[in-house]
């Protein structure tokens, strides 16, 4: 029996926001395995603001997505058939498969781009959030760069996301201060009530970048000691207004101008003022710092004080949709698309 | 018999650029020494950016200098009378003496105001320049932050002052390629021919921020690893643009904002891209490094290994005109003002 396979490639680089019609939907028959191959059928795939870069072709820190090439996302699945005796039938693995329903795997080869999971003690959906690429990119950013103190104040922006509950929490866990940013009420108040943040600033409430900075400053008495940065544009110009001296600033992603221009740093020279460290980082390459953070985030949600939150789209025909949404902030929490 | 003492207060601060009607020159007599004082004669007052931002009083990382008294500055001198054990008539000292002929300093509480050093190896002045705050400015900078590897590209703007001049011989001694960016033909000239730095650019020379950019781009075929920055503005955008991966920079000074506006950074999602570092510093918060940075210093200057220049004016009556040539890069490295 011939399995089919659907697929979405790039079709086309977006001017400004991306459009449904940058992506193409593929039909195509799933290729028999060769020795050392495992077939993978998705449950879940990731959607991720990271992909906004690599639809692009502009110098950044990975190549470039190909156009007419399957698009790049991590994926969530089970072995379906194999021809390596690494794999059984059943087993749940993750992966960087892409926005298809099947991949193919090559696993017997020195780095295996499949690894399995347990899926009995957390959702395999966990894996490509709290459990995840998101989850270590908090955990690294958090420990190794905002590396914050007991009693000081962590902001972290897009905090209902993937990433920034995990940043929250964990701060909360260290002992501090922990102050989302967050697109809405309904966010906000999740945040605070079912994150354990101390404060959330919604800045969708903010008529002006004026009336921000004073929401912000009203959540941060003490000022800010570390920073985690998802959006750039008009809240990191605020944060950065309130950061102490010897403050730490995690880049983590500038969504704010993914779609368009480049959003200048209004105030650069706080930098100096406020003796502050700026430091952006892509989480792919600190691979070292991946056991640790995935043992404790694990352990997190097994224990059920890792919350997180998931919206997620059914069928890979919502993938470009959801995706679309997410640059907009229509998600609440870890964007995943349903497959099965 | 009475001295009488010449002295600059700041009378106002400035709106805009600094005019010399914002310093006022006062003569008063030297007070009586009591126990515990000495009498200091300064041969030399230092000249040094950050005296503008002292002139404002809006929020820096030091309290603002008080209108009405005498102008903060470091200064090399000369003990001329004494009622402390530990300083004798002819010691050599330097300090903080102010813009000022005279001061009168506390040497006998826990932290004296003022330290003696050795005249004889060392010019005096020198001792405000590559052997003093300048000097260990670069040092820090340049160790702490930049952190360059043999081979890698060190970038330094306003390369033939008294900080960016010491920061490329450092960062040659460390077997780097040093780039310096200064304004004409004739600093250029200096900070290549003899500096010893590998290039520099001449921004003066620039007609358009694209200009600069390529010219840059010139110097600097490999990309930059490290950058010391004391200007801002439309150098740090040119060089944020040439960093390498995981590059850092040190944030020294932003002199080309100092007197309007702030002026933005261009593209801060340049610090995600290339998994940058930016890091703001002030040397007097650094003092675990003065030791070190001072012995290594001095034995530079004393087998003439490290080169510096000085702009000496004559006479504390043009300290506010050096002053503001200063702050327009009329300075030809250190700039000083011979008091004796």
């Amino acid at each position: 029996m011939t399995l089919t396979n659907r697929r979405f490639v790039l079709a086309s680089r977006p001017d400004g926001a991306p459009r449904e019609d940058n992506f193409r939907l593929e039909t195509c028959p799933v290729p028999e395995l060769v020795a050392g191959q495992v077939l993978v059928r998705h449950h879940y795939l990731s959607l991720d603001p990271y992909m906004r870069g690599r639809m692009s072709d502009q110098k950044s820190y990975a190549a470039p997505q190909p156009l007419d090439q399957v698009m790049i996302g991590g994926t969530a699945g089970e072995v379906v058939a194999t021809r390596s005796a690494s794999f059984a039938v059943g087993d749940h693995v993750v992966g960087i498969g892409g926005w298809q329903d099947y991949a193919i795997a090559d696993v017997d080869g020195g780095a295996p781009s499949i690894r399995k999971v347990d899926a009995t003690r957390i959702p395999l959906s966990a894996y490509l959030g709290a459990v995840g690429m998101p989850g270590v990119t908090a955990w690294y950013g958090l420990h190794a760069i905002c590396d914050p103190k007991p009693g000081e104040t962590v902001v972290v922006s897009a905090a209902s996301g993937a990433v920034g509950a995990v940043v929250g929490q964990l701060a909360k866990a260290r002992g501090c201060r922990a102050v989302g940013i967050a697109g809405g009420r309904d966010k906000c108040a999740y945040v605070v009530g079912e994150l354990g943040f101390d404060a959330c600033v919604d800045y969708k409430a903010a008529p002006d970048p004026e009336a921000f900075q004073a929401a912000l400053r009203d959540a941060t008495p003490g000022g800010v000691d570390a920073c985690f940065e998802n959006v750039g544009g008009m809240i990191l110009d605020a944060v950065m207004a309130r950061m102490n001296p010897f403050g730490r600033i995690a880049i983590c992603g500038m969504i704010a101008g993914y779609d368009g221009a480049p959003i200048p740093l209004a105030h650069p020279e706080l930098i100096l003022v406020s003796r502050l460290t700026i430091r952006g980082f892509i989480v792919s390459e600190q691979l070292a710092s991946w056991p640790k953070a995935l043992a404790e985030l694990a352990a997190g949600v097994a224990t059920g004080e890792l919350k997180y939150r998931e919206t997620v789209a059914s069928g890979l025909e919502r993938a470009p949709g959801a995706f679309l949404g997410l640059l907009q902030g229509k998600n609440f929490g870890k964007q995943l698309v349903k497959l099965v």
